[in-house]
């Protein structure tokens, strides 16, 4: 061969490839995985609550009883009987839903990238909240939206927004319980609002609610769901409530759109695992979350709470935060001439790590923001990441 | 609420979800999966080649001493010892890859799908073999390409169209071992033609290779991807060799590439299941697939050579068919005036199915082709099917 064919070739990605960057939070987590920061960084759920030795016995029972079943090939909709046990969960709670309106996704990022790729085309206008969830972010500008972003107070998104904002959107994506970012819930009054307002402009309503089980004070407030089954597209996930290291989670619609999601879903990656669906029916079929999920609420509501108490204690005047009634979040602004990013950095050297706030906003960052998580570190740890950040902040003012 | 909220919503999808459809082959499928049916129609490995027990002491394993760690959220790119141990396969034949080369994938169908969208913009030129694999062009239309139909004979892709239908190509899509649909293996010159034609014109070429260790007859063929690391992305996948029910699959390329991929995996589902990788490497790692595979080559060519016996028994003149030395597919075609999809419904009847081989055309679908698989059926059903499908076929001559 006569050519230098071991020239490497200079990589024409796509247009949409281009804009793709990784994750600002991935990139901080490599740094905070090391075991002597106490990070309230990440999004994971703590490992304490994982249930392993229940998965193990229903991996062991489904691959005793019905081995060349979960090992082959499934349908790309999913498992029907775990489809059958979501509708039947989901029509507990009012709204009546059968297993033909829920797909199976490889967990909740792939439900984002499969209603990015069947929704938005290239300049399509997209409704997300100030701020919103980073990864849903990430998925959807694949496709080239134009973000418009809803004002929000402390009680989460303004719904009376929408009517003059919305005209014209291909979806309005929000979090109304203990939303990541800031860990604010939407009123059953603003639910309402907001149901209607998008029912009105017939703009599709995408409920995520990786969170909506992990409630500390009070009862769960009702889905968006079941205000308007034909309007509102539902995600739910396992990731929170079981384990998040199996991927897995689900899309409730409209059947129309759940069929070219199914299409997509297809194309994408034939079917999500049919073992893992299996044994997550096996796992929850006879109620075990019932039981699991309080623990877990039990663990993370007292975190939540060690965490807040230090806030106050720590944090200078200047600083305000949310509390949260539910999730794995609290959210933090600073004063505004201090730039989390760059506190990031001396927190690092402190051993202490957070995500800054800025990549949760689709327009207009507010650098002054930033994210704690009090799920995965134990209670005296957070008290001392608490302090040590409440100084490095408190030298600025 | 005075408006009629619970009106459907009219749909608005994006164009390139209205481009979407479901497979065909799915859909088939749905059909034949009837127990009644003699269905030379799929593409599943056989359910007897699973090793099950195998698995469920890995998954046991696993759990038992890595529970926690394997049931949480993962790196992006994978679990790092699989890739290792992915690296140093491939690098056994020649090619010298590093695990930093090496992106894990939930199935080589989501390969195809992060190919497409990373490298196909709205119109760009695609290169495929005629026919290609379906899942292929399923996954790539999603992203608006062009694709041109390279010329083929029963030796597969002839490198020497490439130079003139290939300036400004996007990527050349290629199976060289045991091709889907046609079962044809392309010979070691062309390898290297094929090759060079591509690394001359600065094509990426990807070469999709989920069957390459099924090979019935002589020693494997060298692998694209030694003959020039820095132009071919390689896929492979676990899926044939291991079970497909587990979603397991990898791409190796060069890393600038690779790195690009691995954005876009985080944008579409975060990163594989942590506990699938883990087993499976589990599972593999003391070269379990070095005793295993011989026994599903065994089981495949027996079957293989039974559907080629009752094809020369059976079939009349004006009838071709292909004679692979592996995989799992046969190729035929029918005289011209035959519609292959018109047949499927009268072999159904005879409770028979295979799939019609127009799908497989980018271009100038061939009505009078057909795909019949040969893995899942036994041998004496095999002979029977066949029979029934001649007979059908007779009676149009």
């Amino acid at each position: 061969m006569n050519i230098d064919k071991h020239a490497p070739i200079e990589w024409r990605f796509s247009r949409r490839a281009q804009k793709l960057e990784s994750s600002a939070i991935r990139e901080i987590l490599k740094v905070t995985m090391r075991p002597e920061i106490i990070s309230f960084a990440g999004g994971l759920p703590s490992p304490e609550t994982f249930p392993v030795d229940h998965l193990r016995a229903a991996y062991d029972k489904v691959l005793t009883t019905q081995g060349k079943v979960a090992l082959q090939y499934g349908p790309s909709d999913g498992y029907a009987p775990l489809r059958e046990w979501v509708a039947a969960s989901l029509s507990k709670e009012g709204a009546r839903i059968v297993p033909e309106q829920v797909l199976m996704v490889s967990g909740s990022q792939q439900a984002l990238d499969l209603l990015g790729k069947v929704l938005i085309d290239e300049g399509s206008k997209v409704l997300v909240e100030t701020p919103s969830y980073l990864g849903a972010l990430q998925a959807f500008s694949v496709y080239g939206p134009q973000f418009e972003s809803l004002p929000t107070d402390d009680g989460g998104l303004l719904p009376e927004s929408i009517a003059e904002i919305g005209q014209g959107a291909r979806l309005l994506y929000a979090l109304p319980n203990f939303q990541n970012p800031t860990g604010r819930t939407l009123s059953v009054e603003r639910r309402h609002a907001l149901v209607e307002a998008c029912a009105r402009l017939r703009v599709p309503l995408i409920e995520d609610d990786p969170y909506g089980a992990l409630c500390y004070r009070g009862e769960p407030l009702p889905k968006l769901l079941g205000m308007n089954p034909e309007g509102v597209i539902h995600m739910g996930s396992f990731s929170k409530v079981l384990t998040p290291g199996i991927r897995l989670g689900y899309l409730v619609g409209p059947q129309p759109l759940i069929r070219k999601l199914e299409q997509a879903k297809q194309a994408a990656d034939l079917h999500t695992a049919q073992i893992t669906q299996m044994v997550v029916y096996e796992a929850v079929k006879d109620g075990f979350l019932d039981g699991h999920i309080p623990t877990i609420r039990k663990l993370y509501a007292d975190q939540c709470q060690v965490m807040l108490s230090a806030l106050e204690e720590f944090f200078p005047a200047g600083t305000r935060w949310t509390r949260p009634e539910g999730g794995m979040f609290i959210w933090v602004r600073l004063p505004e001439h201090i730039d989390s990013m760059k506190l990031l950095d001396e927190a690092v050297a402190e051993l202490v790590a957070f995500v800054p706030g800025a990549p949760f906003y689709a327009n207009d960052p507010q650098h002054n923001t930033l994210r704690l998580s009090f799920v995965t570190v134990p209670p005296e740890k957070i008290r001392e990441g608490v302090a040590k950040l409440a100084k490095l902040i408190a030298a600025k003012l």
